[in-house]
């Protein structure tokens, strides 16, 4: 049951680095992007197509975009939040054309309504359009569920909470039903619970799990992904991102951490650790903090010793 | 198959603080051990009678075990490496008597020599008669096999030689058999296939596991073990102890990320999560660090952000 080959989607690049406060060269952004690439990773969130108001760390995303040495067959996709974020990302043509776009959406209502100031099926009905135009011009669209196991506002979040919006996104066109633990509160059961709703409405090879460390659970929740055939992560190099719901916490889970564990149990995913680990070096270098991964920590002191 | 209940033994007065250079006060010690079993915890590793000329940190052992005031039903344990421990262990009568030792040994024949300098076999041969002793005195004899999952000086181990190890402390009457991952570098199918050497020869209920979070790995790894039935761990709050091998890594793995895991999945374990995080904060307070925990990080944060 448990896959032979699992693919990580490298999201450090605009998940992680849009919550970091620093602003971050446009040259090194590419240079890590490069840098993961050449570590293997083959699916990589570049940018988004947001507000500059609203996030000033992504407005270089047509710069990062276009100068992104791109790899055969490697995807490279962006987040969208509206139609003038999709029209923002194909107004720059092949240069900086993203292969797939990322709409998203909250489980949980009062998140939505926090959030982006509308209920779930009024973000659904404005994506709509979006998916359509995005569809129309050949890209892949992959949603994002946001607070999947858990909301900040409204505290537990169900499974058939879940599985409405995963019907919604397929409705609209979503070929992608990404699963997001935005608060990192999710526990194997209760991740499997609701990664069985998913499976209802898409086939495996289109669901993917997005788990955040700020409790410790993520790699454990992979693990019991893993079981149910599921072989798609969102990973986040040098555990990029922080924790937006509790400052100092951990966010994303570290590529680094998921590859160790894969490649432990004998899991084909293509990637590199060492060369992974020295990305998690750099851009952990550049922000000025050790990285948030514990196997890359870990690599990195152990590196560090072996050359005293 | 994954068990209802599971009970963790709390390492951190020992085997955590006995890594910690800092040295703590025995009221702090003593003050510690309460937090924890008022939080729940019903077995705790109190401290060990080694020479207080290689550990220093551990030289109070008397008055800690003296200071702890008892709760029925709870098993407070010590470390002994040798005879002498023993009879240092037993030598104030009821005052500071533990209810079980603890006795160890390395499933790598290099970690064995580099660490108790002579091989696997001497030290089973030398621990034996202190087994004999610690048994007549009626006390629980508890082994801790190190290097189960990988050593820092031969690399990889095999299941053949943790299961080697695992039959010489049986045959010289050791009760409960501890499976340790030292330097954390185990991931789920190893563990489970190392697991299932251990219980080939012990009962589910007398088989733990003690996991490093040293690579992030140790949840997945518990998690695995659960599939497999075993229902006892060890832990250590706030993650207290560090890692030997690789200065400033994460080493055993907090208390607190592992009830969050259970607590989620519905398995008791009779802890109060608000009252453990507590304990951890106390400790790494005295210490003048966060709790390495996850789990308590992303709590005591939140619980301050409410405050503020």
């Amino acid at each position: 049951m448990i896959p032979d080959r699992v693919t990580l989607v490298e999201v450090g690049p605009r998940d992680g680095l849009q919550n970091e406060k620093q602003p971050v060269d446009t040259a090194v952004k590419i240079d890590l992007v490069h840098r993961l690439q050449a570590a293997g990773l083959r699916e990589i969130e570049v940018t988004s197509y947001v507000s500059p108001k609203w996030v000033p760390q992504m407005a270089d995303n047509a710069q990062v975009m276009a100068g992104v040495y791109r790899k055969a067959g490697n995807r490279y996709s962006v987040l969208v939040p509206n139609m003038l974020g999709l029209q923002a990302a194909l107004a720059g043509g092949d240069a900086t054309r993203p292969d797939e776009v990322v709409v998203f959406g909250a489980a949980s209502q009062a998140f939505s309504r926090r959030n982006i100031n509308c209920s779930i099926e009024e973000s659904i009905e404005r994506f709509a359009p979006v998916v359509a135009a995005a569809r129309e011009a050949g890209l892949k669209v992959r949603s994002a569920i946001s607070c999947a196991l858990g909301c900040p506002y409204q505290g537990e979040v169900t499974p058939d909470e879940v599985e409405h919006l995963v019907k919604l996104f397929k409705q609209i066109g979503v070929h992608h039903c990404g699963v997001a633990d935005t608060i990192g509160v999710g526990t194997p059961r209760k991740v499997q619970a609701v990664m069985e709703r998913a499976l209802k409405h898409y086939p495996v090879q289109e669901v993917s799990g997005h788990f955040h460390d700020t409790y410790g659970q993520a790699l454990a929740n992979i693990y019991a992904c893993l079981e149910l055939g599921i072989h798609t992560f969102d990973t986040s190099v040098a555990g990029l991102g922080g924790c937006p719901y509790a400052k100092g916490a951990t966010g994303n889970v570290a590529t680094e951490d998921v590859v160790f564990m894969l490649q432990g149990m004998g899991i084909d995913t293509g990637i590199d650790l060492d060369a992974l680990v020295d990305a998690g070096g750099f851009i952990s270098g550049v922000l000025g903090r050790p990285p948030v991964s514990r196997a890359g920590k870990a690599l990195l002191t152990k590196r560090a010793q072996v050359a005293a």
